[in-house]
């Protein structure tokens, strides 16, 4: 029997957490973290509602996660967010000693990987999960931003 | 005249901050915000307590200032922190903008210098500021908990 619970499963998930931010004039991020498939948190970016540049949906899905867990580290989690994760949030993940980190589309000014930051040795990471769609409501954001 | 505002009366204000947390069991950092001279923020190390590796105090001070400021970027601000910076809390700070930040002791495992971070351009950093004093209280802190 084919498994369904696969990382693009879990994505379209973050997807429509990105979705909302969308909705609600943010830039469209959506994160989940997942533990032995199931959803745990669930977050999206919350930066201009917020008057935050911590609200990213990735560290809203940690402390989310880490208080269902009743403990700080994500050991057995894996993380979906649509878009590549900046420093700060390659820097949550780094602390928090996640399993897994799924991410969608490439963020080449911003994203951890251009910015040089370190995830925690343990940490497996795997890019380009329906990139695509993540990077389309990404585009769509801006270019209604630009009108 | 002289100015009393200089970056050591901060940095003692700081202190306190990380003394609150060391009295908790949390590792002692402390971090105020900065504005014309004024307080606007304070915040403590409370990874521990709320379960949650996100609560550094750098985060708690940028969260609390841009709430007072009604305003996400903190460019007229400096932070006072009394431990260098991990990646994650230069990343935040990365996305505030901020003018100027004082760190006290250097963290030369997990510093954001080490980590290779980057801080917005428009930053300037000012490090060892009463170092020794939070370089203490880390080690009494440590050697209390190896006790």
């Amino acid at each position: 029997m084919m498994d369904p619970f696969t990382d693009e499963y879990f994505m379209k998930k973050a997807l429509q957490e990105a979705a909302m931010a969308f909705d609600k004039g943010e830039i469209p991020v959506g994160a989940l973290v997942v533990a032995h498939n199931t959803i745990i948190a669930r977050g999206h970016n919350l930066t201009e509602m917020l008057n935050d540049v911590t609200a990213h949906a990735e560290m809203q899905a940690i402390t989310a996660a880490a208080n269902y867990l009743g403990g700080k580290y994500l050991k057995d989690c894996t993380l979906y967010v649509t878009l590549e994760p900046c420093q700060m949030c390659a820097g949550a993940l780094y602390w928090s000693q996640i399993s897994k980190i799924v991410f969608g589309a490439s963020d080449l000014q911003r994203g951890f990987k251009k910015m040089g930051s370190q995830l925690h040795p343990k940490t497996t990471v795997v890019g380009g999960v329906l990139a695509e769609e993540a990077a389309d409501l990404m585009q769509r954001f801006f270019a209604a931003r630009r009108k």
